[in-house]
């Protein structure tokens, strides 16, 4: 495949945008990678495990040359890091990221982009626990959701090159509004977070008769609480960017939730069979 | 091992009370095991799986010659089924189950069993999606924890035997009262079943723009509602059966689950970081 962009600078050669730069350099979908990074330790692995072909922690010098910005580092860093390298980008510069919201983005990085250059929001749907250079894989994106979201600073010609580069990563790309892409996301992904996190957080300290609660769970407890091993940072940023979906995916949970409660209050069998009916349709239908 | 009992006549041919069965007989923990059943076809299933050495769907007859009674259909069916077989049972047979609830079967066991009959309540914390002889499998116990519960119509022979049993198996085995048994499986077990239900069933219908929203959850949804695909009955009779200490775990949740909410409300940065702290220190912990 032809090289779609001459540079690109990688902003955080992290789980995400370093899988995606193991593949870009792989099938030549960009002619040269730059990452710009805040630790160099990190950037060391990135470098040492061939996801760049240059590495450095000055914005200025990263936006240099690049047609492509790709931002890849937590979202609520984005408007600073492309702020810092704004005046050193080219004027047609493609800016485009891979955050986990897309109307705060949008909506703050619009106003920080040249009159010539373009912003393509995009989000991919794969994420793990692990984080770092060093967590990367080629294969990540494969038969993965990558969502588009078009919006004013968009044209056509840019968000054609950038879905070309992530179908050639075997994902399956579609387009979306911010908006909606931010309610399906609060609800299927951001509120099982926030659901598994509240769990775990509940029963830390519990402890019956000197015994600790959560020793006595087996795979289920384990599966239920796994996300909440993820990053911290990256979750309060995303409450934060997108708090309005998600205190309405909150809310959905909620109502199920009392549900529940009222049920096994009221000892209502009818209503229990029901509800954990209700629980296995869902999961069926997720296979 | 010399067989600890001449006859295990086991109630509930299912995933459990079969992998016992098979490990019991690779073993020769017991002699010979009837198995009592409600279905011809799971029972045909437990036959050609040589889980047992023979079958019935009539309790007198299945009743007749057991020293080992073990009671592992679902929890709510345990008093009928220790009733119809009662007048049929040796005077010094010895009950046992495998219930997820503890208090709830002593009470309602105890006064079914003759005077010279003990009952030593047992919870095998080993569970899966799957049910029925089918499922079955030998080594389902190993390093699993194995919960003997002793009460008031427990004798210290009987509890060894059943013990000696389990441990047989590789199970760790331990003693716990009823009581804290049932608080401490309502947070590390029920309380999670209740939360992937919940989650599960509050996303099934849910649609943004005509798309699906479950659709676009990745390994973080699926493992988080992975309970769901449990049997509703099954649960249905865990909440029934050990309701107060459910109620009082969902409660603990529902408080963290607020201070979540709140957070995500108030935009509270810092308060975010601590909650997803809490959550990820007690992840931690699990491994």
């Amino acid at each position: 495949m032809a090289a779609l962009f001459r540079q690109m600078t990688l902003c955080g050669v992290g789980l995400i945008g370093g899988s995606f730069a193991l593949t870009a350099r792989k099938l030549g979908l960009v002619a040269r990678i730059v990452g710009l990074g805040r630790t160099q330790a990190n950037l060391d692995v990135a470098m040492a495990r061939g996801l760049v072909d240059e590495v450095t922690r000055d914005p200025a010098l990263a936006a240099r040359g690049a047609d492509l910005v790709m931002l890849a580092t937590p979202v609520m860093t984005f408007p600073e890091t492309l702020a810092a390298m704004g005046p050193h980008l080219p004027e047609d510069a493609v800016v485009t990221d891979v955050g986990s919201v897309k109307e705060w983005v949008v909506h703050e990085l619009e106003p920080l982009i040249g009159p010539r250059m373009a912003l393509v929001g995009v989000h991919p749907v794969a994420g793990k626990e692990t984080v770092g250079a060093a967590a990367a894989e080629e294969d990540l994106f494969v038969n993965r959701r990558v969502i588009v979201t078009p919006s004013g600073r968009s044209t056509p010609d840019a968000v054609a090159k950038v879905e070309a580069l992530w179908r050639a990563t075997g994902a399956k790309v579609e387009r979306m509004t911010p908006a909606a892409h931010d309610a399906i996301l609060a609800r299927a992904s951001h509120l099982p977070q926030l659901v598994a996190s509240a769990l775990a957080a509940s029963l830390e300290h519990e402890q019956i008769d000197g015994k600790r609660a959560i020793e006595y769970g087996a795979g289920g407890l384990r599966d239920t609480t796994r996300l909440a091993a993820s990053s911290a940072e990256m979750w309060r940023d995303i409450c934060l960017t997108n708090r309005a979906a998600i205190l309405a995916a909150l809310k959905l949970f909620r109502g199920t939730f009392e549900e529940f409660e009222d049920a096994v209050e009221r000892a209502d069998a009818d209503q229990l069979i029901a509800l954990f009916e209700r629980g296995r349709r869902m999961r069926e239908r997720l296979k």
